[in-house]
């Protein structure tokens, strides 16, 4: 008997993909951090979609203020990692019958602040009573026309950037992060590929690896590690953290080697967040490296977050 | 201490509908069949989200195909309630880690077989796991610019019609139905208010009517109830079943009256599902009252499935 648990989350999407319908104005599918159609106008269209469940992707008690902000957030920084504007969601609230409308209430106000901040509109969705909390959010954006960013335009020589700081976001960040909005529409004129780090930097930096047909050399002592993880915890496991952790939600991509001063020069007049050069495109095809201090250097061991490993 | 339970789900939807932000290109946000946003070009974009959970909207046990199928049939119906065509869909998939993976290529060949048929791509989503299985479908579609219909549009006088047969719908039709695609498009020339038969006759009848600020007198005798419902059940029982069951999945709508015989011509050749006229809008802004075969009239409660206090 095989469950989607002995397949893994990624390679069962392999599989499921391979059968999907498609039509004619489908550019992108399944594969990035959104899809992306094009109807012929000023702008191709972003979709995703994401869930976070109770026991999942946050525990029993949590605020539910905290709930609503994470979960359109989610979906926010998928269109942030494609460099595009965010425009209209559906929510799909599955809730236990013994919620109390407050709660609701509160869920909601965390949805509706992200939402207003960013222009989202809410639009519509699905209600249904359930076991355990979940809310779905379904988001379009928008990006000019053919200028969306893939996880497959890497060359080998691009420098590897990251916006923000890593690890440790189960600390609270993984509730509390704000999408990297700006930074991912800034990027459009400038990153070659992208991502943003949900599974954790060494798994999402094997998926640009991958697509892009190039490896990474990531230099351990240039990892931008939240401050509190450097206190806290022994220096190699900070790393660790950092590479392993998941949900950082920042913007992980790439710049041409010889547009790293104009880039870094453009950034610092943007008013952005800071940002952090932590590697260099090779041409190990897939691969992900780190090296040491010591000027050690060893393979990544590309895993990240699986749903369906650790998912309950 | 208030629940959603005690709120139900259409004051809920009220209450909760009145903070949602918006933005200046959503033409409808929360109350019709779909979402309306224009983007300015040639059509306007349809968003609609629907969920199935197991033991609400089908129960442990039925085929993953069947339940793959109304999953998506779902969605499509509300797109077919606006006059519109399905385009791009998205796919949360939530489900118990003991599944195997051969009922999950079921539950795929299910949705994939409807989204071919009717040109629908299906690209992306997201998958998790929980106790139980549930399918979240969000699905965009497309309307000429300004041609979609809303729930508002009927006028006094406006013939009452409705697609298909009625009641039922728990014998499999519920699972089985075929979305009534090509009779949602051909309605744009005639429709002047529809609406999808989800939550049941006598409640979806009464949401075109306090939308339209019109009544509905529905004649008795004129239902077409599905045979088996003849055959098995006594008369009034089975137009009880009509009203209020659910799950129809079929189209209503208003046309004026003076357009009657040409849109019956029109209809008759254009190859689509068998058709009849229920009743006509009258003057009693938000009543749907039901003609019996003596000529006695009743007000039809405006009940029908509500899932905050029948879902579990």
């Amino acid at each position: 008997m095989i469950t989607l648990n002995h397949l893994g989350e990624r390679n069962w999407i392999k599989h499921m993909s391979a059968a999907l319908p498609t039509r004619p104005d489908v550019v992108e599918g399944v594969g990035d951090d959104c899809a992306v159609v094009s109807t012929g106008g000023a702008h191709d269209w972003l979709l995703t979609s994401d869930a976070v469940i109770e026991g999942v992707n946050f525990d029993t008690g949590t605020a539910y203020q905290r709930i609503g902000h994470k979960a359109l957030a989610r979906a926010l920084s998928d269109i942030a990692a494609m460099g595009g504007e965010p425009r209209w969601a559906l929510i799909d609230l599955v809730i236990p019958p013994d919620v109390e409308l407050v709660c609701v209430d509160d869920l909601y106000s965390g949805i509706n602040a992200l939402a207003a901040k960013h222009q989202v509109a809410i639009v519509g969705g699905d209600t249904a009573h359930a076991s355990q909390l979940e809310i779905h959010v379904f988001l379009t954006g928008s990006v000019p026309t053919g200028r969306f960013i893939r996880r497959s335009g890497a060359q080998v020589g691009d420098g590897l950037w990251v916006t923000g700081r890593l690890g440790g976001s189960r600390s609270g960040h993984h509730l509390d992060f704000e999408p990297r909005m700006a930074e991912g529409r800034f990027l459009r004129e400038w990153a070659t590929s992208m991502i943003d780090i949900s599974d954790g930097l060494a798994i999402d930096a094997s998926h640009l690896a991958i697509m892009s047909n190039v490896g990474f050399l990531i230099r351990a002592d240039d990892l931008p590690l939240r401050q509190e993880l450097r206190k806290t915890v022994p220096y190699p496991t900070a790393i660790d953290h950092a590479l392993y952790d998941g949900e950082d939600f920042e913007l992980l991509f790439t710049v041409p080697a010889k547009r790293t001063l104009a880039f870094q020069s453009a950034w610092s007049h943007a008013g952005l967040c800071p940002l952090t050069r932590i590697g260099t495109a090779s041409m190990d095809a897939g691969l992900v490296c780190l090296q040491m201090a010591d000027g050690s250097i060893q393979a990544c061991k590309a895993e990240g977050y699986d749903h369906f490993q650790h998912g309950g």
